[in-house]
């Protein structure tokens, strides 16, 4: 077998996650824990844990399943279960797709991309062009894209966050290239010195690593922060200075709890507003239906756009697209949605507004007091989400605690995880899935479960952090 | 760039593909052509030919999609439009499944793998294991895990048949892969010799090179011979006595024009029926929602089984699984439909079959009126399909076309096909794009066209071949 694969590692549904379906079936199956049910803090699957879609999006994605509902001869019964704009938006979709079961361009539906453009012209006030848009199968399917077209062998270099989503380290290991991490700053709640970056790419290219691109995600990933502007200039020159591709992980983009402090910029308005860089840097930001509000995770939908990249080597990211054939089309038309929900005066946009502004206030309620709980734990301390959906506590772990993980070979803050798993049912995933400086122990929560169950679920984990400590103090 | 990435063909959606969207687009602006639509021959896309998608699918999957309509309160007004059986469906399947909107387990929704192996053991009278199978986004992402899986560097090979689908040796480029071709017999309706395996594979390692797996399309792709029951069996003993992985791509399994004489086996039940290879051969067998009498491509939905493989590779297939975090759940659904349609009995049966069989029929006609047409061309001859959605044409080029197309620095057969397109609004793919013996000159068509516009397409290319012949002679 390919010896790349082995190293790949993928924490978010490795060995906790396996475990924790374990654990659900012998719980269906009748057996007895402490806990009545299993739950997945470990991965952003909001839908997962109850939170419910938004109802125009699939009314109008049910109705594109279905064609024989927008027939004329259903109409009088149809209009009694759908408003007429999502039948509405079914046929004009319908009219640019032809058939869900068909394969679209291998980009995606142009009338898509068209519909992506306007949208990002309308988020950032700089155009874009809908023939440097591809449309994608998630965000990562987009990210593993281009990983693997900027790398040849291990002499190419992406530079990380640490800690960073592991897709980015899984799928470097894959193509066998070489991670070039770089640290957020935890005590200044995970931020960015530009400085650091520069000393960490003159490193990499003293040791002969062709540093190809800076991977930024923001808001960030397991860490919560959000850039500020005149971060994300420095980060725009730096780039363009050292001739390195950016690439802009967006997919949390409107997971923003703080808007006023610390609003959500994409790269692209940042670059636009960077008089030098803005015709040469080269910049391709991913974007998602699986976060924000919508959730819509299991559908695999998503779209990178691509600036100041060469017609070569957009012709041959379209090639390496049609390879497999095209995104599925479920996920284009919620893209499509997304990026234009029901406008003001739309029979739909009272209620799209009420469902995204409750799922929104709640996160950030959640945010908030799942944050306080982890402070108010002895030996943890965690930073503010500015954004995203993850909290990422730092844990003092007693050094019994630490032995005990050793003697198991095991990474303390996986022991200190799974024994989590094992006393409450609450998954999450250990810091050492994501990277940490050494010797500090986190791990990564979402803050996902149910808002009347979430009382419950804090409190199980204060219980079960303060028997932990008890126990190997 | 990635040079490798350079080093990819997909002529499926090569440069005839993007000229015949120019035109589709110039036809849209009012530009005249002497043909007054595209007609797309280049791939087997049959819902974009206006092929109707098999109701009852669609029915459960919009359900699944728009779960208020399930609710209560609906079922008086809901079951005007839906049938009980199709009500009935979606939520047992909602019910496994949670919402199409979050993450299924990696590997697909556990209930919709056990109806896999149930379909594999009703067809092939042996059992399947549920946690042997990968539900994917279509059969192509499927065997790029499985080849990325399999190959290391140019001394990993990947026995391929010449002609091929360009999905391997586009995915061997891209991976820096050796593909080891053999080439099947034309003559003998493109029948598969186990002599010329065998040399192949003796040459191949004499020459260094680690043939680590064996390809076979059945029904073939794009030749459309169905392999008989002896010639697996040698094919399997082939396989199990030189110790390489056999990858068995069986998406066309359904579409089958001669089946008394020539039906469909699985390598599965063929493996089972070798009584030394049966528990020791390692197999991987592909299948899709995207072909059959179903045609859903657009939704990428299929899986793969694996028989024999070490419960380490498995786990290793299942990290490749978990960083990709799931199929999409629309394409999951499909495949459980595929496999467990309504059954004698059910509201919905009669009306299922009805809409198969006349699918059915209507493609094995076509199949048989478009060779008999490519037979009665001069210079072409063509052998008849067993299965599948294609014909492989061969036609003898007159010396001045060569001549012209070699000026041009194209193919000949591409040249051919271009001019077609120019000429007929009908795009179908060089035989260059799937490799042929040197010297032989070949396109492949789907037979997709619609029935009531059959004679119509089918005069235009005897018009455009015959112009083409006359021009050049």
């Amino acid at each position: 077998m390919n010896p790349l694969i082995k190293n790949v590692e993928y924490a978010v549904r490795g060995q906790l996650a396996i475990r924790a379906e374990e654990l659900r079936q012998e719980l269906a199956e009748g057996k007895e824990y402490p806990f009545d049910r299993i739950v997945n803090c470990n991965i952003g699957n909001p839908q997962q844990l109850n939170q419910q879609p938004i109802t125009f999006f699939r009314q109008v994605s049910s109705l594109c399943d279905n064609p024989d509902l927008l027939k004329k001869e259903n109409f009088s019964i149809v209009s009694q279960l759908y408003p007429l704009d999502a039948i509405q938006r079914a046929r004009s979709l319908l009219a640019s797709i032809g058939s869900v079961g068909s394969y679209s361009h291998s980009q995606g539906v142009p009338a898509i991309r068209h519909t992506v453009a306007q949208f990002i012209k309308q988020r950032d006030g700089y155009g874009s062009d809908p023939n440097h848009i591809f449309l994608t199968q998630g965000a990562s399917s987009g990210v593993q894209t281009l990983l693997s077209m900027l790398t040849q062998d291990s002499n190419s270099g992406i530079m990380i966050p640490i800690p960073q989503y592991p897709l980015y380290s899984a799928s470097l290991a894959l193509y066998g290239a070489t991670p070039v991490p770089y640290y957020l700053d935890e005590e200044t709640g995970w931020s960015l010195s530009v400085d650091q970056l520069t000393e960490v790419i003159t490193t990499a290219r003293s040791q002969g690593t062709k540093v190809k691109a800076l991977v930024i995600i923001n808001p960030g990933n397991p860490t919560g922060q959000c850039l500020s502007a005149e971060n994300m200039q420095d980060i725009v020159d730096f780039c363009w200075k050292q001739r390195i591709v950016l690439l802009a992980d967006e997919v949390y983009q409107t997971n923003i709890y703080q808007p006023k402090e610390r609003p959500f910029i994409s790269f692209k308005k940042a670059l636009m507003e960077h008089s030098l860089a803005r015709d040469h840097l080269e910049l391709v930001s991913f974007h998602s239906i699986s976060k924000g509000m919508i959730g819509e995770c299991g559908r695999r939908g998503g779209y990178f756009e691509c600036v100041n990249l060469d017609k070569q080597v957009l012709e041959q990211i379209y090639k390496m697209a049609s390879v497999s054939l095209c995104p599925n089309l479920h996920g284009q038309i919620l893209v499509d949605l997304m990026c234009n929900p029901p406008r003001l005066g739309d029979p739909s946009y009272e209620s799209y507004k009420e469902e995204i502004e409750r799922i929104y206030e709640s996160l950030r309620r959640r945010s908030k007091k799942l944050e306080k709980v982890f402070n108010q734990m002895e030996g943890v301390s965690c930073q503010p989400a500015h954004g995203s959906m993850y909290l990422f506590p730092q844990v003092t772990l007693p050094p019994k605690a630490i032995k005990k993980a050793n003697e198991l070979n095991m990474a303390p803050d996986a022991y200190y995880a799974m024994a989590m798993l094992e006393a409450t049912g609450v998954c999450v995933v250990p810091g050492s899935g994501f990277g940490q400086k050494d010797h500090s122990w986190h791990f990564r929560s979402t803050f996902l479960p149910e808002e009347h169950l979430f009382d419950e679920f804090c409190n199980a984990l204060l219980r079960f952090h303060q028997d932990f400590i008890e126990k190997y103090s």
